[in-house]
């Protein structure tokens, strides 16, 4: 298990987990139920604190677990879990739990750990976890299906995230996943440095 | 010139030009100015019609253009732009202008070509292009620095994204730039399928 290799992420950087542009797994939990779906449409919001959007479609089982707990998880998930991601950003949970009474964790085998903070489970096996609460902005839930949220912890696989920096060469299955479109991503990829032009 | 390998993107499939995250450039023009500034923090947030969402720091003069006239561009840069990235992300525009009488696209040697429907110039050897007008959501400008706007026109590079879908093999200059923080990027990388799973 990755356990031993999670680390706390410093409010001022968390920022850098979701800067390049993942897709990333939303999970929420309410009353004893819960639910996880992927989500392309997040970013962050605000350095410190650090604050992220992320668009959740109201036909969602996750934005209703959500929006009645207040919190939730953005887990960051890698190559090594593609079919995951497609698999729980795809099927509906709410469907699978009345059609046989159990939830994507239990259908899928996912493996999950408590987070510091709030009920929202956290998916093993992601390289970055970020612990979330909504804020009040109905007017952007209704119009855009559009949440804000302010972070309240974070974490990272110190394997390919620390000191502020991803750093994947030598971890291809932990590169992040970019979604395209029904099930087609791309894995984030090589470092690039830009460097000032003279003027 | 990459004007002969522009084609339009129709406006159902212009989310996927953002969908997997890259960072942008954001240009607007007003009353005769025009400023150009990068920004990781941008998103789809809607597919029909397209709708996007990006964060812009109200210290920029690119917000000011933006905000007077109400239009700007999200340019989608690639690796041979790293630098220009770099650049138009950390120099004001402003401070350019009364420094030295000239703006970012002098200053850098940057061509442009008109967008259709607006004002804001569209950076010559970017990968895609989206033309859009802001949406009149005072509350998120002024809290959050958040803009939302309606996507009126797309156009991409048909040599790396065409029929809904990129395809950047064989062209490693051309990938989509993601920042991660103070001009380190990563540009995105192979292509992964994911398949539902067996329940």
């Amino acid at each position: 298990m990755s356990a031993s290799h999670r680390r706390p992420v410093p409010l001022a950087k968390a920022y850098r987990l979701l800067n390049h542009g993942p897709t990333v797994l939303v999970s929420a939990a309410h009353d004893g139920q819960r639910n996880i779906m992927a989500a392309a449409w997040a970013m962050p919001l605000d350095f410190e604190p650090p604050k992220v959007a992320v668009v959740l479609d109201k036909a969602t089982w996750t934005r209703q677990l959500l929006e009645a707990s207040g919190t939730f998880v953005l887990n960051v998930p890698c190559v090594a879990q593609a079919d995951i991601t497609q698999s729980v950003g795809t099927r509906s949970g709410l469907e699978l739990q009345q059609q046989r009474g159990i939830d994507k964790f239990q259908a899928y085998g996912l493996q999950t750990f408590s987070a510091d903070s709030i009920d929202a489970p956290m998916l093993e096996g992601c390289v970055a976890w970020l612990e979330c609460r909504v804020l009040p902005e109905p007017h952007n839930h209704q119009q855009y299906d559009l949440f804000l949220a302010e972070v309240i912890a974070a974490q990272a696989d110190e394997r390919v995230f620390s000191e502020g920096h991803w750093h994947f060469e030598g971890h291809d299955q932990m590169r992040t996943l970019h979604h395209v479109a029904g099930g087609n991503f791309l894995a984030i990829g090589a470092a690039v440095v830009g460097h000032a032009l003279a003027e």
